[in-house]
């Protein structure tokens, strides 16, 4: 139990995700041109749903750094916007072929499968120039350009979901495969929220290694309780169709190790990413607060 | 006819592409992991083909300005990857569904759409990577970043790619749009690289300037020009579909106008591009040369 004057979990991601929502639609306001039903689309996804896992993440970051979340916001909406990019084009029919998403139609199916494409392309691009926003410190900004690029390009992110392809269709089922495909699609991009988070604030490269350890083991937590949700989870309750990595071959930890090694690997992760805040006295306390509650979702 | 002492735009752009390919080369390695096939599709299209303009005039750009062809490769490399990404998410069944691209197959013919999708997504994102490398001067780095990301995204590319599929599939014929379109999708792009060429050379904004007005009067030419050797060209020649836009009902200049009326208006669009050059004395007779060219290919 967190202590009193701390807001429990959700209700913390609720009111931060609320200020990252508010600045993103305030970032991706549509003109009035022909590309309106872009812009449409591009809201749609990144304000419709989702528990803002990430940017919030950036703005808890900076503040264990001794920063505010209003210098790191900026950091914060474009990681969220690479993140939906990633979620729009996975959901695609030569993707994962999902139709829902965030309890709503997927991108694809609200708006067809040209403009889904685009809106992808679209907040990609536009996370990038939030970064390299004129008037911010040119230092800064290029730090956060490298992270970003670094963790959702082709050694990352990118580069997890072909692993992730690859692994579907050819039926593969080791577990070192498992972890490159975690690592890079998922632990990568938690790990460089934190990062960018520290580089927003200022921090020292010590402390920023301390935050990158904490998001390497807050994100294989987080992936491997989404694993188990999906396994165990209802459509209903997850906003996406449940049970579908297992019906689609997806190489899963559940699938790989089972249930309960699963739930262990999870809590140890956990345990990881406590560790790595060993330093941070109560300056990190809501973080701990996440990685405890990423794991005990999924009991 | 350029002096002796100047090689023919062709020749040049043989040169300077090979320049930019073995950059590109460099740059997108593969990595012995599962990603690999991820950086075979990459490769096949960057290095496969097209004139690379783009990165050619990146060079030649921050030459005019005084600065060097090696202090702008990475820039060079950086639009390139970009201008290929959006070729090969143009291609797709779901957009302009072309086989042919550079008189090769298409990125998804030849490799699958999944990979097509991750291809473009891996070259969009590694662009901005390369631009932000360690160890270059940050505020040159957040100029270009700022610039690319704004040429490429919803405001840009994206947002004209989104106009152009608007109009084709609503067969709307104003000029306004087909304006719209082409300074959206292809001059905004080429006025980015003579902006990016200056700003990694240094260059005053008021130099900027000049050779951003140059790059948009190019663009539109070039467009123009585009536009007119699909009507007449071959799919041999072109080493794309021939006649595609006319059959697919695009918006073009050849048919907003005419072919006499297009060919009219590229010719006032390079005369456009030689006074934006007024200032630059010899420094810029290689750009000259070019926007020449870009209209003379047309007769």
């Amino acid at each position: 139990m967190p202590p009193v004057d701390r807001q429990p979990v959700p209700d913390m991601l609720r009111e931060r995700s609320g200020v990252v929502r508010e600045a993103l639609g305030r970032l991706l306001t549509a003109p009035d041109d022909p590309s309106r039903d872009l812009y449409e689309a591009m809201r749609y996804m990144v304000l419709g749903g989702g528990k803002k896992l990430r940017p919030v993440l950036v703005l808890l970051a900076a503040e264990a750094c001794g920063g505010t979340a209003e210098a790191a916001l900026p950091a914060a909406c474009a990681i969220e916007m690479v993140h939906t990019y990633s979620l729009i084009h996975d959901d695609l029919p030569a993707m994962d072929n999902d139709d829902l998403r965030h309890g709503k139609p997927s991108c694809h199916k609200a708006y067809g499968e040209a403009m889904a494409i685009l809106a992808g392309d679209g907040l990609l691009t536009e996370a990038f120039a939030v970064l390299a926003w004129p008037g911010r410190d040119p230092a800064v900004a290029q730090r956060l350009v490298a992270e970003l690029a670094e963790a959702a390009g082709p050694t990352g992110m990118v580069g997890g979901q072909v692993a992730d392809l690859k692994a579907e269709r050819e039926h593969l089922g080791d577990a070192r495969l498992l972890e490159t495909i975690h690592r890079r699609k998922t632990a990568r991009m938690i790990e460089a929220a934190a990062a960018m988070g520290a580089i927003a604030a200022g921090a020292s490269r010590h402390v920023e290694r301390s935050l990158r350890a904490y998001g390497q083991h807050l994100g294989l937590a987080f992936q491997i309780a989404d694993d188990i949700l999906d396994a165990e989870g209802t459509t209903e309750a997850l906003g996406k169709t449940a049970g579908k990595d297992a019906a689609a071959g997806k190489l899963t930890y559940v699938g790989c190790y089972g249930l309960a090694a699963a739930r262990d690997r999870a809590r140890v992760e956990a345990e990881g990413a406590m560790s790595a805040l060993a330093g941070f006295g109560h300056a990190a306390d809501v973080l701990r607060d996440l990685a405890r509650f990423v794991v005990e979702r999924t009991f």
